[in-house]
């Protein structure tokens, strides 16, 4: 644990000193402690646990920020945005694969790997420049939530069309009962946790209630995603949106230290799965270039064509906003290897991909953020 | 995590609603869950890592409460205390095991597991109700560094009379090289960590440095302490008292929230390993009973004549305190095992009885404590 976020402290501090985001030193340093480089940490069930601590915690912070009324309002564009920033990357990624000369079927694989943004990077650069109120960052967060609905019906297509039988029934009921499950928390999750906290507290006996309730409630709901069919992540985000109002300030800090201590583990965690011994050969170089590129560019236009009507600038930040790809992509291409539809080569460059978007990305929407003024810094 | 989290809570609440402690409760909540009841719940490297952090947050936050000097002044009356609470329950559980029949180094190796005090449980109840300022505490927790370095020693010892050849050098050198690290953090550690923590305020680039730094010796001491030779806790205990005087309460607050969600995976842990499968037998059952009274009575007995000079009310308060094995216990007796000097019966009665300890403090400590007022209640 000190090798780990001792590493990536470490490297965020030099980073900053140069001018970079620190996020981007913390996925290095999983890279340089990692089986590419030291050799020191390899990726193990510890490791990931502690890494899926962060990021839950990572959204359930950034959903305390925000409040489901303000989401609601940018709720049209977002959906568009989503909708756009899947349809675009998707037939960007399945085109250029079958243009290279590539099985059909391996072709509509990597447009699916594409199509999800991961939004945790991105929420993360936006929490810690205090940037989370913009419009930009607001439309950012509800169409990631979006964007996670449609990743799962077009994980549930691909797979249908890989196995080769199609059910129509699942195909349709998965989707539309996890947009149920999506829309009740965020509608209604809002007042019945307001009250839920309100009522419990000082009823309990054990110390620090609200802390425990909040802990209950954020497992609770992240493991109902879970079983919902979207991420984890984003029933953290969710319960973050519900006690938005409600939480006092100071367990607001002690889900910021648990935030803080294991965020380190998943940046670095990314890192971790990066082997560049994999980049020895030069087509599958020039092939990661190439996918790499496309990956970018379709869901930075489809993005932020999405947000025009909010003007240049935010659509510049949105469709930046939403380049990193996560664990969506490397699901995908895990399913598409065991089925055997795609080659082990394909699977790296994918991985590949998205964990280069995941790097690039911080820089990129530090760019584009550049003349925001924060409006709430945290702490 | 919901599961575990949530059900030591459930019980938590339950326990202290029947005028019991919460700790009890989380403890039975991972016998409940684990496999000797519904076997939800098996333990692994995962639980384990998440006990492990919450464990050492425990101790972090309880040094956090303790100035090194006040500490140094019952420095005296500590020392007896350990190490009259280390050679009583050693010379007892050997004494019962040899009457009983039983060959002479399983004899030896039952008392050595019956000597170290694990002293998380102790410190939880105390810091909970706010009464670690007390002298009583202070030398409950001062008498656990001592014992931790001592229970070094007699871990060395039997190893060594185990393996049958004796390597006085080693001897000498772990436990002293270990003594060194813990007088020097403990004398010195203080006034440095304040300084460095000043002089770096302000100064590094990467947001929330403060925190950063802390946990970076946090886990570094624990690191140390674990090549040193004692355990983890015991550098953790060490930074927190190092850090006692110049932590900003803000950091104090996000590593409160840590421990408070990590320690009911350090409890519920301790019951997952609690298997009831094993107490079919009579004679076992029997066994147990004999060796937990001798483990109780021995270092209460030892303990309380050690801290004699502060009167009966302290002497009972730092004797009941010392109860609870932990970790150690089962180390002893899994090298035991593994040099094949004990049987696995034998294991089995060792782990009842250093769990059972365990569960049997908390109300005992409670009860010890019943007339204390209070003096700094945390938050």
């Amino acid at each position: 644990m000190l090798l780990v976020f001792g590493s990536a402290k470490l490297l965020a501090e030099l980073f900053e000193r140069l001018g970079q985001p620190g996020i981007v030193g913390e996925i290095l340093a999983g890279v340089l402690i990692g089986p590419s480089v030291l050799g020191w940490v390899t990726p193990n069930e510890v490791m990931s646990t502690l890494a899926a601590i962060g990021v839950m915690f990572l959204l359930f912070r950034v959903g305390l920020e925000l409040n489901p009324a303000e989401l609601l309002k940018i709720g049209g564009t977002a959906a568009m945005v989503a909708v756009a920033g899947v349809i675009v990357p998707f037939f960007a990624g399945w085109g250029i694969w079958a243009l290279w000369g590539n099985p059909h079927l391996e072709s509509v694989f990597v447009g699916a790997a594409l199509t999800a943004t991961s939004v945790g990077i991105t929420a993360q650069v936006l929490s810690s420049k205090g940037l989370l109120s913009l419009t930009a960052s607001k439309i950012i967060l509800a169409a990631a939530v979006i964007d996670d609905v449609l990743a799962l019906l077009v994980l549930g297509v691909v797979s249908s069309l890989a196995e080769g039988k199609v059910n129509f029934l699942e195909l349709i009921l998965t989707p539309l009962f996890s947009i149920i499950f999506v829309v009740v928390v965020f509608r209604w999750g809002h007042r019945t946790v307001g009250k839920m906290v309100t009522r419990l507290e000082g009823r309990l006996k054990i110390s620090e209630e609200t802390f425990v309730v909040t802990m209950i409630l954020l497992f609770a709901l992240a493991a109902l995603s879970a079983k919902a069919g979207v991420a984890a992540i984003t029933g953290a985000f969710l319960a973050g949106t519900a006690l938005s109002e409600s939480l006092p300030k100071r367990v607001h800090e002690q889900a910021n230290g648990i935030a803080e201590l294991f965020i380190p583990f998943f940046l670095a965690g990314i890192g971790l799965h990066f082997d560049l011994r994999a980049f020895t050969n030069r087509t599958t170089l020039m092939l990661t270039l190439v996918i790499l590129v496309a990956a970018i560019l379709s869901k930075v236009l489809a993005c932020g064509l999405g947000a025009a009507r909010y003007g240049f600038t935010v659509a510049r930040q949105v469709g930046l906003g939403m380049i990193p790809r996560g664990e969506f992509c490397i699901v995908v291409a895990q399913i598409g290897l065991g089925l055997k539809v795609i080659p082990a080569s394909t699977y790296a460059i994918v991985v590949f991909m998205a964990v280069l978007t995941t790097v690039l990305a911080p820089p990129l929407v530090k760019l584009a953020f550049r003349d925001a003024v924060p409006q709430t810094v945290l702490h």
